[in-house]
């Protein structure tokens, strides 16, 4: 079914298909941070990242959050449709941590007062600045009731995601979404949402499962992954 | 009149008064850039900020937009109302140039689509960082309600001082512009409007006319802040 590989990220590749609203993504078990700086493998990361993304997103599709999720294939290979990337990354935050911490001066764990949005421009060579709606309307990158649909998606899915993963003893930090445009210029969720794009900490410890151990090189990487996956999918 | 010494900033000293609710602001020639890293003088350029600025806030006051302004006392000192900052820098952008320009790789000069607002927030420490609207709530800097006001004063500020300027053959690129709350919690302009917080470009020539004369070594720094106040005053 893969026909051209059309792009090979950091974690994935993207291949045609022979239906041109479709794509096959193929996740990749390499892992990179600081803008690529880094760069490393956790084992058995694609199978988990394809199957956590895959299972978020078919609950937030069934709770009226558009995304570019189609069929799994198989354990790192997923059928999406085809979309127009627009070219931000949408950070939600619930808890300072990483870049926020530092930029403002809060401490690692301060719970917000309110969830804050970050908007940044996907753009490798610039480092992906932060921009705000200002900036996304002078720069033409998308329009203004585009970033009403990208937030009002981004702060239902948080809703969602930080009640469900509540449940399973893990507090939703952050978050990285994308989004992305159909042919008919209809805004749907894309990308991913895996240890990767998102800080999950345990409830109680705040044991970070996620890919700030690979960051910050605090062992136990690929058991932080799979203790996600078995969380979310009991298993 | 002068009492206490309240606060000597990097441009300014602010003194009490008799008056709880009047302070007197003392413009001084001091020149700072890069947050403080590069130090100078420039001659002459308290008594211009001075009268720049009162010109300029009386202006706007005439058109709606309530400033901190109530009388200039010398040529360089002004008697003004007493506030409490809101600790954000709203920047206002016309033109891309300076850190925008580096930040998202616009070529200095490039017309933006749009107006852009930027809020920085006030904090030496952390190189007064960009937040956003949501940073704003989450960390209680100022209430929607008066973000809302800020903003919509910002562009009416922006709107009137482009045209003005026009006339005068100069372009207003950026400017950066601070607000307080009065006692009573009324948002007013405060600070400076002056060629230490404004690009301004000679229309025909695009030279600079502005502190870029000093913090990137352009010589005649002096001549810059004279041809400005004699454009804007005729002296």
């Amino acid at each position: 079914m893969k026909k051209d590989l059309l792009y090979e990220g950091k974690a994935k590749k993207v291949y045609s298909t022979d239906n041109a609203e479709e794509l096959i993504v193929d996740y990749k078990d390499d892992a990179t941070a600081f803008n690529g700086l880094k760069k490393g493998t956790i084992e058995g990361k694609g199978v988990i990242n394809n199957r956590v993304t895959n299972h978020l997103m078919k609950m937030l599709e069934a709770r009226g959050i558009p995304t570019h999720f189609i069929k799994e294939l198989s354990a790192r290979e997923t059928l999406v449709k085809k979309v127009t990337i627009v070219p931000l990354e949408v950070i939600v935050r619930n808890i300072a941590a990483g870049s926020l911490s530092k930029r403002l001066g809060l401490e690692e764990g301060t719970k917000l007062a309110s969830t804050v949005l970050e908007y940044c421009y996907k753009d490798d060579a610039l480092g992906d600045p932060m921009v705000n709606e200002y900036h996304i309307k002078a720069m033409n990158l998308a329009t203004d009731e585009e970033i009403k649909t990208i937030a009002d998606y981004s702060f239902k899915i948080n809703k969602f995601l930080s009640e469900y993963l509540a449940d399973l003893n893990i507090e939703l930090v952050d978050f990285k979404l994308e989004f992305g445009r159909l042919t008919d210029g209809t805004i749907v969720l894309a990308d991913e949402i895996s240890p990767d794009t998102c800080r999950f900490w345990d409830s109680k410890t705040h044991e970070k499962l996620d890919k700030d151990r690979f960051r910050r090189d605090l062992g136990n990487v690929e058991g932080a992954y799979k203790e996600i996956m078995k969380r979310l999918m009991g298993e």
